[in-house]
């Protein structure tokens, strides 16, 4: 038993959010995962707050489980021989790097399929080749503020924002480790790699306008864009007299159900919420009708009242409610981790199960060059060989 | 040339967003979806205004491009076998019903992978089995509100709220394509299919605690969680003289150029913002400078003089600005469909890139059952039968 992607390496030489969450996908289900490092090491090792030493945030851990660290300097030619080796060798390599950053190291497709063609390239970009953004820098706040995201808090609040975690880096990331699921199922049929190119812009433009092109989808509009209901201000958990509450009466059974439960079982058959459809061009009434209802009781009360209904709903939870989430404790969800240098976690149980097995052995998130010599000579080089490249400045390891 | 996913056989048992969006990634890439409706169809054909016709809304549309639809009433013996037999022939089944409801349709993955040992079972869940939450119905907005993204906005700007998107079944689905990406790698390499479980409210905890579980990665914590810089209230794109404007000077080379760029070079020997963990300790003072600066000049002012520095920048996009986006026209993002019964539409293309080849042969988003009789025949059913089967209405068939 071991999980899906056992035996895949992946050469990864991504940072910040984007590729890393990427290979921790493919980390968590059994890949091998070996992340490149310059000397100064991934950018989110220092730049989230909460550490207990330099370099090891609790984010960086948190997005480089499962992984091994090299560090090389790249602007070396012993360093750059060095990556061009552990590619030679791997099925995959991730970056988020621009294209012509990444020619100039020799490390674009063509050049490294001539070495390997069995390798699977992903290229993970801010913007798509071709287009006049295609070289620009971004990090997410950026992909937010183009793609519609920060838009969908104008349309509902009146004010521009964006959402407080770095969601386009990480979706983005999440589903440049589904194309790479899809190229390693291709490559299993036919033999040979490819490049993958998953551009962030372009997948959450793709994300947002699924989401609110809605009437505009049409041509000519038969409407404004933007899914009314969703974009409603009221479109938060609600206050009861003691917290708040969600609840998601979607369906006509669930409506009628919960029309009964607040005693206005009169209101199915009101023309602006007899039917899912009534109910959705009459949202912002229908989410008063919830507001008002809501806050008459406590939370718990409202809990055993919709519950017994099978109505959908549920209480919110802080962060820290979140730690102690009964749900997520009967799942073993947080667990406990002893860390060799940073001491004891609290690390995230992997979410999905397949039945077929799972990753064999947990790895701590690496410090900067903690594998370098292992990594390296599992990639032929000697020891000696190794000494060189450290001593030249091409290479650094962890100190012990 | 075709996409990675040709050939693959799935059959759909999915409804609203998170299991359309799963089953719209892989069709996208090439495989053969096929959609099972009940009578009366997918609620999220009504659930969202903006449509010509009644069932096909626009953000219906959006999801279920590249699938066919089959029409089924599973309450119905007839109906029921014509399910199975559907699923005997396929490579993936996804559904998003809870275990215990699919365990009485006979759909469970050790009832389905008796006749079909090859088959990857994909059950997306609102909770995880084994926990205490597991039987609870649930949409969006209730996993929203437990798992912390609501959480976010409280620490943010003092209330909790959703993001304006179904996000955590858009988020989840996603992720489920990844996993039977990974699962059909497997099964090349083994011959046999699994079963894979993937649930949305784990799945969000992950996603919003590898970002804010921060300092409490340690155990003891090393100080709140939450990442505070992307917690902080002036996380929003910023005021210029005449619009928005996006920054991103995270690096040195990047914070120094934004120095010089507003006039404050001397910034670069200030402890607050000498570094990269110095600017993320002192997080609101920095976001203060860049606000008292950049109100300062226009944005297209703004843009040039930090594009010439390679400083991330970006303007902002409202929804309408996006679908006229000059990268997005470049790159024939917003591409113009005739659909058979609905007429001229806009779609948005596939946004990640194969080298190995992409779907051949683009689908219109179907209306119910609109294949309902081609896709049984496909399955062995003689046209006799299938005329049975709808006039005893264990299915139906869309009207020409």
């Amino acid at each position: 038993m071991s999980g899906p992607l056992a035996g895949v390496r992946v050469v990864d030489l991504t940072s910040v959010v984007v590729g890393p969450i990427c290979t921790r996908s493919l980390a968590d289900q059994g890949a091998e995962v070996v992340k490149v490092e310059p000397p100064g090491g991934d950018l989110l090792r220092n730049l989230a707050q909460g550490s207990r030493n330099a370099g090891m945030s609790g984010k960086f851990i948190q997005f480089n489980r499962n992984k091994r660290s090299v560090c090389l300097d790249l602007k070396r030619l012993e360093g750059m021989a060095a990556m061009r080796r552990l590619v030679e060798g791997a099925d995959v390599f991730v970056s988020n790097i621009r294209p012509s950053a990444l020619a100039r190291l020799g490390l674009d497709h063509e050049a490294l399929a001539a070495v390997n063609p069995r390798l699977i390239h992903c290229s993970i970009l801010a913007f798509g080749s071709g287009g006049r953004y295609a070289e620009r820098p971004a990090y997410d706040p950026i992909i937010q503020s183009l793609s519609g995201v920060a838009a969908t808090f104008e349309r509902a609040t009146g004010e521009p924002r964006f959402v407080p975690m770095v969601m386009t880096d990480h979706i983005t990331g999440l589903i440049a480790a589904q194309c790479i699921g899809f190229a390693l199922y291709r490559r299993e049929r036919t033999g040979i790699g490819e490049a993958v190119e998953v551009p962030m812009f372009e997948n959450m433009a793709s994300f947002v306008m699924s989401e609110h092109m809605s009437a505009a989808t049409f041509d000519p509009p038969v409407g404004p864009t933007g899914d009314n209901r969703i974009l409603s201000p009221e479109y938060r958990p609600m206050a009861t007299k003691d917290g708040y509450i969600t609840v998601g009466p979607n369906t006509n059974a669930q409506a009628f159900g919960f029309f009964d439960a607040i005693g206005r079982p009169e209101m199915r058959d009101d023309p602006r919420f007899c039917s899912a459809s009534a109910r959705t061009t009459n949202a912002a009434a229908y989410f008063r009708l919830r507001m008002e209802a809501l806050r008459e009781r406590t939370t718990a009360e409202w809990l055993e009242v919709l519950s017994a209904r099978d109505i959908p709903c549920a209480h919110y939870n802080t962060l820290e409610d979140l730690m102690e989430d009964p749900h997520l404790a009967d799942r073993g969800f947080f667990q406990a981790e002893d860390h060799p240098s940073e001491g004891r976690l609290r690390r995230t149980a992997v979410p999905n199960h397949f039945g077929g097995g799972r990753r064999e052995e947990e790895l701590h998130a690496p410090r900067l060059g903690e594998h370098t010599r292992e990594v390296l000579r599992q990639a032929g080089y000697e020891d000696s060989e190794v000494d060189r490249l450290i001593e030249a400045g091409a290479a650094q390891e962890a100190a012990c």
